[in-house]
């Protein structure tokens, strides 16, 4: 038996979400319809409305309300910036609160196998970047997936012709980590990139 | 860093779903920001307004665009009725293609500990069908949770005043189970209702 077709169509659209299979979409819209009272449904829609008002910094690429608190602050170190994929990412790594330099997000990785090639990534933009701000210091805060990978190694190269030092985030054990539940090449690039102690 | 305030109140909006943590609404957050069309979030708004149109039918409890497809149904042996806490269970039960008559959904389950009593099953309903339409045989189809079974003994002395015979699910092992997985206490219920093969 089927589901009425207005419950049809909510599960369909929250199947879309990442990670969420048929079943988990199904459960979502019973909760919406059985327990979220009429007021709670009309924030979340006023919630996804507000969604088409953020705003990207032209300059970084990264979330902005107005100026990019990130670009727009003086504070902060001009001469660096940190390549990540997303606009997400940048919270992430604002949270450690160990970087105080500028942000650059790319529009997406290299994927070959999806057809994404470097015309995806939108370097212009930071190239354009690296020469005007005098940039001195790039880090490739990037996944450590075979896209993240190919684009760190292509992004090496495309930067040799700027005079910038180019690192990446440090592999190693997780902090608070068990040896036992490490996988072998994760210790293999602990072990290689050991620091005396 | 927070998030931008149009995004943290997504964020919290999202963690009210079932099963989903402050991480996972974060996620869906920036998946429906960044990866969602304009179009797609509109279609979502649109499918929550929908939910307000969906209609219960006052006879049984359970979801009915008009004529309730269950109660309206001649086909559908009259005098059985299966009670399930939620509408949503009457689908999982249709699926089964295994039962033909009427259903009715409770309003709750007993829980002593939310406060929860017998008046928040909404019984009245239920014993004026049970005589209007001659019922013959109750199933419950609860949970086998601590509310489940407190709420079927609670209905299981409440029916004894009706000419009805009552019956629960069978518990006993999943179909296509190793029993090595199974627990102690299925694997008691299962081996002490044990049927001749």
């Amino acid at each position: 038996m089927q589901y009425p077709k207005s419950i049809e169509r909510l599960c369909s659209l929250l199947h879309k979400l990442p990670g969420v299979g048929r079943r988990t979409s199904e459960r979502y819209a019973f909760d919406l319809l059985l327990h979220w009272s009429e007021k709670e449904r009309l924030d979340l829609q006023r919630a996804l409305t507000e969604l088409s008002g953020v705003g990207f910094c032209q300059t970084c690429g990264s979330i902005s309300e107005g100026a990019c608190s990130f670009c727009q602050n003086p504070a902060r170190r001009q001469d660096q910036l940190c390549i990540v994929a997303s606009p997400k990412e940048v919270f992430t790594l604002e949270q450690t609160r160990e970087y105080s330099g500028l942000y650059h997000v790319l529009k997406g990785l290299l994927s070959p196998l999806d057809g994404r090639g470097e015309e995806a990534l939108g370097l212009e933009s930071l190239f354009a970047r690296i020469k005007t701000q005098d940039v001195k210091e790039i880090i490739l805060a990037l996944d450590s997936s075979l896209e993240g990978d190919a684009t760190c190694l292509f992004l090496k190269e495309e930067l040799k012709v700027f005079p910038v030092s180019v690192s990446r985030l440090a592999f190693g054990i997780p902090v608070g980590s068990s040896l036992e539940y490490v996988d072998g090449g994760t210790l293999a690039r602990a072990l290689s990139a050991r620091s005396s102690y």
